[in-house]
């Protein structure tokens, strides 16, 4: 298999990369990818910074073992705790999906006043606000802690009252004509992506609802073209689905994002 | 020199590129740079393609032999008619302008119609609507060419009263209530950012105006982080600006950009 032929491998603790991954095989249709979703460990969101670094370099490892010839860290979650650390050793890119996220809020707002919507890892972690500021250092960055919403993902429930309920409880405060309102909000969780249409609804028009999916395919095209790994032309991609554990549930939540297009999940062992 | 510590190379056809240089800077602190602008055969938008292929060319070799590390091209017609030429042979990365803008404008959209400002060679390539379609097959592409802006700018008059009016005259027909309105203006020339002002006004609150710097300099970070090349930390990096032909009024309309902070505007020779 020549270099350029590898799988890009895809990586998140769950289903909510694939909102990533769908981005990518859309802007880049000639590339073959590999997705895991380490479905029996999450969510990453609630735990400590070491597991989670723990388990990001597992799945880099894995990806290793699959001859990608580069990785994105699909969650944020990983992105923010594990990226610099992983990038240190791994043999291949490592692509995050917090800078590409912050450089798509930051385009799209015109007062420069952001709220991210991210797990409690990645809240804690601070490092959307960190980005943000490095890209504008007069940025106002609120961010919220959205723990409702990866299990309400998780559990399929994304047009139920209760994911109207919590995106109302999370997005309220940030909007509305109080002079510290936010006019855009980022989606700094791959999951959220399929909450857009309540996330959209409860912030009104005025609003731009931001996610990552398409600046972190920006930045795979132009990292791989750098190196002469962009694999043009399209119709022959290969396309992978791997899980940890129950892969059931994986399948079920996974085929309202792909519908029909969801390739066979596979089971995958890390550790 | 180690390869680390070579400088980026910035490529405008004039002063326009020097807003993507200050937001590089911005962004990338640790980073040396060289800014070069053809001034002595600006403007490139009218010029026909293969003109614009061949000045680029230069502009390349000239970088390379300055030992750059990476070359950005800070000018949308020579990236829409020359990146993927140039490419080819370059021996270092080279970053263009119109994907990342793509990206930006895209992320920002909440009803997938982009309006497009752009110079005649940019809205003549259609590489807009190409990178816009490549990131979304729905999206709606509206592309102005708008061959008053760049003249203005580099006649200093961005608060002018003709800048009003030729705003007016190419934002007008995009917005409003008409169902083909667009939600999303693009600055598709590195100049354009300078009249953001006066843009935003006639653009209105219901509008977003988007440039590409803050993706572009995420693209070259992304890059740079890739080959091991990015230097991190800050406060001794060092810039310098060239210009082709008449430096006054080169240094004069760039001194609105960047103020005080302008370095000496050295003397390049092309071709």
């Amino acid at each position: 298999m020549t270099l350029r032929d590898r799988p890009i491998g895809v990586f998140d603790s769950g289903v909510g990369g694939l909102t990533v991954l769908r981005e990518l095989r859309r802007q880049l249709p000639g590339e073959h990818t590999i997705y895991l979703g380490d479905e029996a460990r999450m969510p990453y969101g609630p735990r400590p910074a070491d597991e989670v670094v723990g388990f990001t370099r597992e799945a880099v490892r894995w990806f290793t073992g699959q001859e990608c010839k580069l990785v994105i860290l699909a969650c944020n979650t990983a992105t923010a705790v594990a990226l610099e650390i992983v990038r240190e050793s791994a043999l291949v890119p490592v692509i995050g999906v917090v800078r590409p996220g912050a450089a798509a809020a930051l385009s799209a707002s015109a007062t420069r006043a952001v709220g991210v919507l991210a797990t409690e890892g990645t809240v804690r972690s601070a490092s959307y606000g960190r980005a943000l500021r490095d890209l504008d250092p007069l940025v106002r960055v609120r961010e919220v802690a959205c723990p409702a919403l990866v299990p309400l993902v998780e559990a399929g429930e994304m047009r139920s009252a209760a994911a109207l309920t919590a995106v109302r409880g999370y997005v309220g405060p940030l909007i509305g004509d109080a002079s510290d309102a936010v006019d855009t909000l980022l989606l700094g969780c791959t999951h959220y992506p399929l909450l857009r249409e309540v996330i959209e609804r409860v912030a009104g028009p005025g609003v731009r609802v931001v996610d990552s999916a398409t600046t972190t395919a920006l930045a795979v095209r132009e990292v791989l073209a750098s190196h002469r790994l962009l694999r043009e032309g399209a119709g022959d991609s290969r396309h992978r689905v791997f899980a940890t554990g129950p892969r059931e549930r994986f399948r079920s939540v996974a085929r309202t994002i792909f519908g029909e297009d969801l390739p066979e999940v596979e089971e995958a062992i890390l550790g």
